[in-house]
């Protein structure tokens, strides 16, 4: 081992069986915690050439289980996001893919943070259950082409024990590590095609853009490695994305956005990335042609069917469809009201998501209860002229006092003469 | 932690507070390991600054006992080399230094490699002690001037931990980290004055003239920063030191020196060293008048009557000063003969070394028994003329098949057609 620690601390790329007997020694336990800890800090220094990038991750997915899909017929895709505030992003996407007939497999997670991830957000519906057995999920997929589930199995033991140390051990932020654990996972889940949504921007992992377009590079080049059809949207997470943050409030913005009615700038993302989507699946040739499948299924109803199905198939109470009320909500609604006129400049988007957490709609610790109800309502967005008094935002909370939180809101939240909207979009990488 | 961590990882300098919450958690244990080699890790790829080496020193010295030595009378000199083969530098030094009135009192070490330790070379004269309580140690030195001893007592702790976690997670080539452990240990050794001799070249533990050069800088500026009188020669070890390689045969040859016989590099090199030593201890002033005194001491014997109290004071035969048969000598002495005629060229050092060490004089690992009688008299260096078939060198040894040895030994000493003579000291740092 010392050995393969030099050969990373001194630049070289490290060879298939070094790979192989690194990630071997963390799974089996045989590897000392601080050999794996030198060696993450030397890669987190040295960095990886793509090669072992994708022998990285193959090494930590073959680590544990496969999900076999094979059984379900048609191109299978997936999405994954690099997160961030009010990023509900895949709630809305998968229904749409599925109303088109292409199956979309997806294991999801939860989180700490500004909100739940997409489990925690479903789990905001009464009765929706994300733990199914890996028969139920696939028969799922089979009978309504769509299941979002939690991860069931041994997925990539490997990954999980390297993320541990990699937390405690500040070697969090390394792109090959970042990629291997993304991309293990992912290819482990069985899916055909891979659409990567990888934020960039204050409320983002990547806040740098040179280092998420560094992280969607690793992240498609590991996946073309092995033969899946993959591409990244690099796309803006200076202000939060759409308007809702919260775990019911999220749902709710979904259900809009499935019926036409949600906010342009998630709606815009849904779209890009869904047309890419449909692209990998071959069900269209080009991206203008998916674009209008999916505003058609929009249009007609048929992507809200496809999640009450997914409601209905997963326990849960698909009349949230119609009244987003039977969701838990918050016993207080307090406007924001803007302190001066102008323009919004800015809307610091993880200072916003922290001030959801303190309302209790994240986690600060792995054991915290989420309290779905709360959460935040965005009125205005940067680019968004503004009068004195006028409402900026509604905070939805449970408690009265909310004295820190409009401090930490205005604190982050610029109103200037003139400014102008953010892109969404930034780049496309493949 | 992991701020520490971060903090270093990102290049910033850590705080005096940091290096004392790291050292004090090695210390009690209640830093993991992986986290400390994290730290190593990305204090080899960060460096540290000048303040920072020194506080990480200091806090190494603190973790545990620290020798005092001020009711020994006058200025206390002791001498520090990184090492290298045939280096018995300090085994002549010490006595000449004493028998100038300066009390030396050395703790010196063991070692794997080529040939044992100091410790263990004095070990091949019979009934030779190196291990004194800490009042014997005082005791000796006020009498004679002079004890060379193993550590004793919980001598920087920190260091030890650190050390063994180094080891295992290719951090050893790190500057500061390797300043830290040197000077902790000789600060806590109690001396007011320390000359360090740094090696460069094949068999030197810094093979790069510039790291060499940075090593030394790192040294000398820690014990300044702590009041302590110091420089540093930088020093040749691209062939080995002295004519002897092997534990009694360096005792042999550092008696040569004492009696003024021994080799020129090594006599000039302990000479270069002990002047500056006496300079430091202020018994001269310039450089020119200590070397005098010292070509004194042996002129007139007393060097070697100091040399031959320290051996009857610890327990040794005296006689090994008149007679070095009385260590244990090897049963079969067997010469290399020169393959073609020429000039010596190049006699690497570190695979010379090695072939001492198979010959039983070096430990491969920790548990190791030394054969003392073994090793090598080089008969000739790099720079001397040679005939075919004139001998090179003696090897001593007690096994009679030595194929191997003298495979290894060709495969390292070049004869060209002309070759110049190295330069043994190299620069001085202070």
């Amino acid at each position: 081992m010392v050995d393969v620690i030099d050969h990373k601390r001194n630049g070289s790329a490290l060879t298939k069986a070094e790979i192989e007997f690194f990630v071997k020694g963390v799974t089996d336990g045989s590897m000392p915690d601080y050999q794996t800890s030198a060696l993450l800090m030397a890669i987190y220094f040295n960095g990886m050439e793509n090669d072992e990038q994708a022998e990285l991750a193959m090494q930590m997915l073959k680590s544990g289980d496969q999900l076999d899909l094979s059984d379900i017929p048609g191109i299978k895709v997936d999405k994954h996001s690099t997160g961030g505030v009010g990023d509900k992003t895949s709630l809305p996407l998968a229904p749409m893919i599925a109303a088109l007939g292409i199956p979309i497999p997806m294991i999801s997670g939860r989180g700490l943070g500004h909100t739940g991830g997409t489990l925690d957000k479903l789990e905001a519906i009464p009765g929706f259950n994300v733990e199914l057995s890996e028969a139920q999920f696939k028969q799922q997929v089979k009978d309504i082409n769509l299941a979002i589930v939690g991860a069931t199995g041994n997925i990539a033991p490997a990954d999980k024990k390297i993320y541990a140390l990699r937390d405690v051990t500040d070697t969090v932020d390394s792109i090959p590590l970042i990629a291997g654990s993304i991309m293990s996972k992912k290819i482990a889940s069985g899916t055909d095609a891979l659409v990567l949504d990888v934020k960039t921007g204050s409320g983002a992992f990547m806040k740098d853009e040179d280092d998420a377009r560094d992280l969607a590079k690793a992240l498609v080049g590991i996946g073309q490695s092995v033969g899946m059809n993959c591409m990244a949207v690099i796309s803006d997470m200076n202000q939060p994305l759409g308007r809702m943050i919260g775990n019911a409030l999220e749902i709710q913005e979904t259900i809009s956005i499935l019926k036409g009615e949600g906010p342009d700038d998630i709606t815009d993302l849904v779209l890009t990335l869904g047309s890419q989507m449909v692209v990998l699946a071959k069900k269209a040739d080009t991206l203008e042609t998916a674009r209008h499948m999916l505003e058609g299924v929009v249009a007609d109803g048929s992507a809200l069917e496809s999640f009450r199905q997914m409601v209905i198939a997963q326990g849960g109470n698909g009349d949230v469809c119609d009244d987003p009320t039977i969701m838990p909500q918050a016993k207080y609604k307090v406007e924001l009201p803007a302190q001066t006129s102008g323009v919004v400049a800015k809307m610091t988007a993880d200072e916003i998501g922290i001030a959801a957490m303190l309302l209790g709609g994240g986690r600060q610790t792995k054991d915290d209860k989420l309290d779905y109800a709360v959460g935040l309502e965005l009125h205005k967005k940067v680019g968004d002229p503004v009068q004195a008094g006028e409402s900026l935002l509604t905070i939805y909370a449970n408690r009265e006092e909310l004295a820190d939180i409009k401090e930490l809101l205005y604190a982050n939240i610029e109103i200037a003469a003139e400014a102008k909207p953010i892109k969404l979009i930034h780049e496309i990488i493949r």
